[in-house]
């Protein structure tokens, strides 16, 4: 009782001096020690750790004290998040999503048909994923905004990946299969990595690898649409830029076939001005969402009046009729290409999440609403397993059409559901009249929707915050474009992890000095006008000690001792160093390479008769000092709370030498 | 002149004021402005990156300013290091050096005929490997105190990984060009580790993990003896314990041999006698150092004797006469087994390395003189090349005979040279002598050199500091006993690099409160007396913000935010929380993910009425965070030296709350 009124005096005391600004400088000779903090259970510790890894976002905290039956219905809301929402639903939220859903059906009839020739499928296949996925995920997404679909790059990646694999025409039938089964482990890997709590892995491609590799496959997407755009026959497999523009001017005299060229080159000014207009202003988002549509029914019409595919104007010519069959036995679930649609599943799924959860993140951090990464990634899964299932290819969320659906004022996944409608109509009645569309149009729709992948934007900003990421980002951008989108993945993810591998085996390290006029010590390069200590030198280490760094930040506090021995050495009335105080506020973790090093840092200044002084060790790192007594090894006085109080505790001990 | 005067008055101000204990603290309303760091000529900083990145060690010092001639002299001594401290080589020197390589000689030649039949070679091999590289690194070395030589882990190591591609007895000779091939590639390996210095590549090998495979290693090893040990004729060719002991117990009624149980047993226990010793009086260090050779005259005599090969006591039978061979053409440098070799090569190569760095280390720091790791892994690399074109296998420096050498009083690299000469005279003139040493001698040998391997004072003291080192530690112990060195060592790699990955994914964050009497903010976890400033949350991230973590950060400040206001809501006459102070001191770096991490954290905030404030932002943060101009998003004035600057200057702007 008595010592916790005292706590509470004391607790007050603070409170007081602090809100009427007068501080405690005038105790400040005060010495507080470094606490020790309280040894912790192991079971418990490894509970936690386990906790922050996996369950960072306390995913059970709405079940903590419920009854059974309230856990069940919170279980089934969890899953299926629309029997959460959907009971607050009501007629003006509809209204928001038919608009938002009917914008969205009509942007992405035709990027679909263009998309599925991407990933070297028939059209319909691309209707058929904006089909049955946007429903799954209407019942178990927590996303308000995201628009589901196919989208350009992972249809790039996918149809890539497959024809290295089989040849999309010659092997027909086991190309669609293999698609299929690729789609199954996309969604496995989703629902896998959403279970398993390890939606971090995503978080590993970084945001300038994204950049580059998004604008680089944007690039390559555009040169594939040459084809189309040109009437050219006979065009490379290949999708570096090497080998398409040697195919482009290869075919430039007899292969090129102007009446496509017009009709493309038309289409595509119109897509691009209606892209200015709705730049230009955002309330004519709507004018960029339906030009592609207007685009396929004029041109479709103009070519069905005159006729200009007997001139060589390459038409769909045919969209297979009715919503999609059953692909259930078309799964490789054993043979050689059951471990082919993994692999080519685990990369296009990897790559789906990154967009979805991107988007997704994006959204709910504008109408300020949380996002479970792991619950999105279930339902991402689900939704692709039940699609290759019913004939869909990897479908994920799409850029431009998730912003359009925002745009145009969505309020729920309602809007997909409206969309899957639409899609359904399409599928069932109007797929017919597709099959005068000219190529051409597709192409000017797929080079105007990837575009806007290409962000200079960001890519400009990355070079004036982060020249690393900049190398980063070009990296991946160029080895999409000058070889493959898999080798461009492929650097994107060593960059990534050769900067953290860069970032813990050299560590920043800092010599600090004292900021006039306060009893701060800062880096002297940061503060110019911070002094050093005579006689002392203050580093700072600023990275946890683990042992792919021990060694080097053992090495690199002698190099700046020797450093400023010999600046002591060319001055005059100068004392030698006779104290080095490590400043270990950044030092978060140790492990037992690291305290080795502390050690033979001890060692060494002994020799050289310095004296290591710690300020400011945290809990881990105190513990473990303990534990290996690395405390008494240099002695329990020789840790200080701050850097000031270990300074002011040597200035009284310098010798003063004759020089 | 000016300026300079009055810096120098400020310095001296500042210093007089220090050493008379007097601090600022008067002038302490006084805040000092958070510095930006000069901008950077972009080239240089590259410049910079880099050489901390691969010359942090500066090791063109001593070049500067010297002659052209003075250059050469200097290159020359930084290869052949013989060069510069052979100039001073004296008696006294050679005194300690002669005593120590006749020591560690005795010790070497029964180990190096037991390790070769490690590596499935035959005996010579193993003294082959004592003469040629000793000689080599001798010259180009800079460890004083290493001693060079075949050893236990790199033999079978080497035997397991050649043996699963050619039998050692039916493929003999490719076996044997097989390793010739492999000790080419290892030597390869270290000399371009060392010249382009990747040095550090090395180090991602955890201590603890090197403990628990050492261990696994040495039981491994010792079980495989238990075939010399107990006469055992049928053996396996598998190392995992499982296998091993199967055939031990299968064997145990026809298969053992009591005359070698007897001899094997006798001399074992002589050798742990004479161990026993050598650890109870470091006078005596000699006594276990040539206990071995003592062992192999007096058993050798005993069964020339007794005939007990007679008695199926198996025996040594011939060693090869004669210095090295060359196997130049030997090495396979076409062909599938060039790939093969150079596989191996690389591992093999790399755990030489690592032994070999880890021991030069270590005996510099107890002599207090600087080892070039990088120049240290090319006088390896060049050794073990020379050796694979003299019939050698890959040679490191040895744990155990290193510790000898140093206690036997050894100088300079001329104890291996002393060592390497007795070998050569070993292999002229006395090899036949070997004859009839029986195998359990040469198997007790080992047993009682890898049981020092076992380090089970290091393996609790990981417990005790470092839980999740423990668990490496164990499962390169486990991998390597019950599966194989290769795949001890796979998983040995992977947890070192998954605490790693955890480490950046995860950092911590904490919670500050003032500790009492002091203006200092500290974790309340550490410091429990510590207090919370009332309306205001202090949180301090502990790592670097990267894409790989930015996510995760921003949402466990968000989650902190939460838990706090939560407790706020149950206490009562309690300000709602409405400052966020971020303590960025430990917040080494930033990249573009986490600026975008940080502008989400802002709008958040800002939805929720809390301001967000940053305190001591170090020098690249700060440059980062005005390149994106982030700090004029959330206002330059909320951006502090201090934490406590920080706080008092929200204390007058805490809006009071009617409850």
């Amino acid at each position: 009782m008595d010592r916790s009124t005292e706590e509470a005096q004391t607790k007050e005391m603070d409170i007081r001096s602090l809100s009427s600004s007068h501080h405690h400088s005038q105790s400040e000779r005060y010495i507080h020690k470094v606490g020790v903090p309280p040894k912790q259970n192991l079971f418990k510790e490894f509970r936690e750790t386990l906790k922050e890894t996996f369950f960072a976002d306390d995913p059970l905290r709405p079940f903590k004290d419920r009854s059974r039956s309230q856990k069940f219905i919170l279980g089934i809301q969890t899953i299926f998040p629309i029997f959460e929402w959907g009971r607050k639903y009501n007629l003006k939220k509809l209204r928001g999503d038919l608009i938002a859903g009917l914008t969205i059906a009509s942007l992405c009839i035709p990027q679909d048909i263009g998309y599925a020739k991407l990933a070297n499928l028939d059209p319909q296949y691309g209707l058929y994923s904006s089909f049955v996925p946007p429903l799954i995920y209407a019942f178990m997404g927590s996303s308000r905004d995201i628009a589901i679909g196919p989208v350009a790059v992972v249809s790039l990646l996918l149809g890539t990946m497959l024809q290295n694999e089989l040849d999309p025409i010659n092997e027909k039938a086991q190309y669609q299969r293999l698609a299929f089964t690729a789609t199954f482990f996309a969604g496995i890997t989703q629902v896998t990595l959403g279970f398993f709590r390890l939606g971090f892995l995503i978080d590993f491609l970084s945001h300038a690898a994204i950049v580059g590799f998004m604008g680089g496959a944007a690039v390559t997407i555009a040169l594939q649409q040459l084809k189309g755009f040109l009437g050219i026959k006979k065009f490379t497999k290949k999708s570096d830029i090497i080998s398409v523009m040697h195919s482009v001017v290869a075919s430039a005299h007899h292969g090129w076939n102007w009446q496509t060229i017009a009709i493309g080159a038309s289409f595509l000014s119109f897509l691009l001005f209606a892209k200015f207009i709705g730049k230009k202003n955002k309330k004519f988002f709507w004018v960029p969402a339906i030009a592609p549509l207007i685009s396929v029914i004029l041109s479709t019409f103009f070519v069905y009046i005159t006729r200009a595919d007997k001139q060589g104007v390459q038409i769909v010519k045919n969209i297979k009729k009715g919503i999609n069959p059953s692909s259930v036995n078309e799964i490789y679930f054993s043979g050689d290409y059951l471990l082919k649609g993994f692999r080519i599943g685990v990369v296009a799924g990897m790559i789906g999440l990154t967009e979805a959860i991107a988007i997704g993140r994006t959204f709910a951090a504008m109408k300020d609403y949380q996002l479970d990464g792991n619950k999105e990634m279930v339902a991402l899964g689900a939704m692709n397993v039940v699609g290759s299932m019913t004939s869909c290819y990897v479908a994920t969320g799409s850029f431009s059409r998730s912003a359009v659906n925002f745009m145009a004022g969505c309020e729920t996944a309602v809007s997909n559901i409206v969309m899957s409608c639409v899609v359904f109509l399409t599928l069932e009645f109007i797929t017919p009249l597709f099959k005068y569309t000219p190529n051409a149009i597709l192409a000017s729709i797929i080079i105007n929707a990837v575009i806007s992948l290409i962000d200079i934007g960001a890519a400009t900003l990355l070079w004036k915050i982060d020249k690393f990421d900049f190398v980063a980002c070009m990296g991946a951008f160029f080895g999409v474009v000058f070889s493959s989108v898999e080798i461009g993945l492929l650097i994107a993810v060593s960059i990534s992890f050769a900067k953290i591998l860069l970032q813990v085996t050299r560590p920043r390290t800092a010599i600090l000095g004292k900021v006039p006029r306060t009893t701060v010590y800062r880096n002297i390069q940061q503060y110019p006008e911070a002094t050093k200590v005579p006689g002392v030198l203050i580093v700072r280490v600023d990275s946890a000690i683990y042992f792919s760094n021990s060694n080097y930040v053992k090495e690199r506090i002698l190099r700046w001792l020797e450093d400023e021995e010999e600046e002591v050495k060319a001055a005059t009335y100068q004392p030698r160093i006779q104290f080095l105080i490590v400043e270990m506020s950044p030092v978060t973790d140790i492990d037992t390479s690291g305290i080795h090093a502390l050690e033979g840092l001890h060692r060494s200044l002994e020799k050289r008769e310095v004296q290591l002084i710690l300020a400011n060790p945290g809990p881990v790192v105190m513990d473990k000092l303990h534990a290996s007594s690395f405390t008494s090894l240099i002695g329990e006085d020789n840790i200080f709370l701050t850097v000031a109080d270990a300074v002011s505790s040597c200035a009284p001990k310098l010798v003063e030498e004759q020089p």
